[in-house]
């Protein structure tokens, strides 16, 4: 028997879509500090607006972390999401502008309509719409939302860390899951670590021609081999010692991967794509893509990228990589052993800045937080959810909360998430129909939490 | 005994300076098509003005080449240079703008004062002075200047290829050469040649979450693979058979370089450099940067190259290349090299553009016009010659002159150039002391070019 339906389903559907437009036309930009104050100030009034007693907990330099409260139930719950967004770049391939929520075709597109202010607007709308319902909320909620998710929350433990017993609860809701193609609730239990640095070379002390190639250094070639030294062809990262920490996944995690639906044609179309690494498919591609640990290239520039040719010998050369990290692999220890290896293979002029360092945080699927949140899923849709359980991504804050809060987490399908809603690209968007179907989440969820 | 100097020769080097200054005003950015015309129409009338017959070279579609002839003695010289300039951009890093040219501390700052408007001025004032004094030159003149040569010189050939027979000349004198730190008169005896590429490597078909890494094929992963299988940590280039027509210098052109002055000290200033590569000095340095063929990042273009951090897997990464290439290795030869071997390598998915082509080109150092200018530098200011047999940059102009009106060439000191005048970059200028001997020096060389 599925979950019961708000009788004015519609409307919150139309009030989530109207608020969620009004978060995305603020642009809030934390890695090029663009209006991340006027976000803060637009979402504390929503939140006062929905009912929550509010507070800011701020450190000096640093965008603060909006932190409401609001009393109901015994049972309670921390909700987190973030107001930032990833920067709107490249921007000549946003088919309507990125801080102007367009809808076409059934969908909602702006920059953060799915990461994360999609997953804000419904929470609020489904908490408003129990409030005026049943007068009072059936849990006690406690909800954080910080600004500076996208650039890795880089102050987000030294400002939780003084008020780390408000924030105790019964479980945490983080930032949140969707639904598969095949209808299906998802729940992620675990979000991979991260180490993001910034490699440079300086060559020559400015840019020279390139009739000078056979006597001056090179930067770009010098990033290039470097760069080469990391990895194999075949995808194996050489930096030694890089696997010694990798836990093998449980037998209960790799059958949650066996009981997910196959979404690899989804993902092709999604990704453009014609095959995946190595021609994998179905469970082997699901088991790769959780528990492999990966070194990746988001960037790299050096000299000329404009059309046709400049022969310049560039005098500097950078590229950005991500290191996502599966337990128990530790930042600190790869961002060393990275260093160990430039070092040992003669890079010593590579210098190395550290932009991201987040742990890997997974939840076991036998805690039993995870497992009250798995029957009220599997109960909204009639429908056994799907369990990942380890994601991808990366949310630098798990870690801090895990010590310092010490609340068992998981995401939950109440965000407006779809496999093909390209965040952290252009033409992000939502579909309207996964807007309804989470504020409906939403209610029921927050509903079924406050019974015993 | 040094050249004698011209009574009048301080009203030419004024003459030079208002004439360049006049040139200056007028941009002429071939790779913007920025005010080629009427460029073209100011250098025409000021090559009548000096006593030549004009007429254009054209095609639809291109900017004419201006062909001048002034009739004398029998003797006949072929002059080159180009009416156009490169773009002006960074254009907030220039100390007075672009196109006001402006003197300070003796130096003349414009775009094209050194790269070649300043020839064109001191090769016209020169002109003018001999017709004056002599009643008529001693020498025959034909001038052709063209302006494309910033971008390449594409139509050069077409342009040329129907008028070579009115091009013949007992010998050319290509865009020219200025004078060593020392004194010592410069002149070069050819240009490498140039291949130019861009590699392009599509992986997902948009930008993905660099989550995905673990499953999805990575462009700047895949070209920075690519890359490093073109060349060795320590410079070697790997295309097989990319060596293979390499021609070893002579004995007569080692020796050229053996009494060249010493310029590291110049050069190093100039590059903001610590080091050549392989820790290069004096000689060696000299002999590489003439006879090794390059393989050098002009551009390499992959995801965020913002600041901070941003976890994208990048759908697309592009690498510009250009080979510096010595006799008798030929462009269209390598670049059949290179793609046999990205697909012997397995890249067969990196997409090759070419945007340059073309020959090197060298003048023997034993070749009678050679000779014969090699005595009248020396006899100019009592000083031998510095010879440089062949330079690190590319006229892609020698090779269509050398197929098709078959003159020997060389460049010689009648430009007002010196080793820090910042051609192609930001404040460039001459010195006005500069300006004064190219004056001086045209009007010797052009008398001397006329005796017997």
């Amino acid at each position: 028997m599925p979950a019961p339906i708000p009788a004015n389903l519609d409307r919150l559907a139309t009030d989530a879509r109207l608020l969620l437009e009004q978060l995305c036309r603020q642009p809030s930009i934390a890695a090029q500090n663009t209006g991340i104050a006027e976000m803060a100030d637009l979402v504390e009034a929503e939140m006062r607006e929905t009912g929550f007693t509010t507070r800011r907990f701020s450190i000096p330099g640093a965008p603060p972390i909006l932190y409401g409260e609001l009393k109901g139930g015994p049972y309670t719950v921390l909700l987190y999401d973030h107001y930032d967004v990833q920067p709107p770049e490249p921007l000549d391939l946003w088919e309507s502008p990125a801080f102007e929520p367009t809808v076409r075709d059934g969908k909602l597109y702006a920059r953060g309509t799915s990461d994360d202010k999609g997953e804000i607007a419904t929470r609020l709308i489904a908490i408003r719409a129990l409030r005026e319902e049943l007068g009072q909320l059936p849990i006690t909620l406690k909800y954080i939302i910080e600004g500076e998710e996208e650039i890795g929350s880089p102050h987000f433990e030294e400002i939780i860390k003084p008020h780390a017993k408000l924030l105790k609860a019964d479980g945490c809701l983080w930032e949140g899951d969707g639904f598969e193609p095949d209808g299906r609730p998802e729940l992620g239990l675990g979000s991979k670590g991260l180490l993001y640095v910034q490699l440079d070379v300086q060559g020559t002390g400015k840019d020279a021609h390139s009739g000078g190639a056979p006597v001056l250094p090179s930067a770009a070639w010098r990033l290039v081999q470097a760069l080469a030294t990391l990895k194999t062809p075949k995808g194996h990262i050489r930096i030694p010692g890089f696997y010694d920490d990798v836990r093998p996944p449980t037998e209960a995690q790799l059958q949650a991967l066996r009981d997910q639906p196959d979404t690899d044609a989804y993902m092709k179309e999604s990704f453009q794509l014609d095959r995946f690494i190595d021609g994998l498919a179905g469970f082997e591609l699901r088991k790769r893509q959780a528990f492999a640990p990966t070194c990746n290239i988001a960037g790299l520039t050096s000299g000329y990228g404009g059309e046709g040719s400049k022969t310049v010998l560039p005098a500097h050369a950078m590229a950005k990589i991500d290191f996502r990290l599966v337990p128990d692999q530790d930042p600190s220890d790869i961002l060393a052993k990275l260093k160990a290896h430039l070092t040992a293979n003669g890079y010593d002029d590579v210098r190395v800045t550290v932009f991201g360092n987040a742990e890997p945080v997974v939840t076991p699927i036998e805690e039993p937080f995870v497992q009250r949140i798995s029957r009220i899923a599997h109960a909204f849709g009639d429908q056994q959810p799907s369990i990942t359980p380890l994601f991808g991504g990366t949310l630098p804050l798990l870690g801090a909360l895990r010590r310092h809060v010490g609340v068992p987490g998981l995401s939950v399908p109440g965000d407006p998430v779809y496999w093909a809603n390209g965040a952290h690209s252009p033409n992000e968007h939502v579909r309207l129909e996964d807007l309804r179907r989470a504020v409906h989440f939403n209610w029921y969820l927050f509903q079924e939490l406050g019974k015993k």
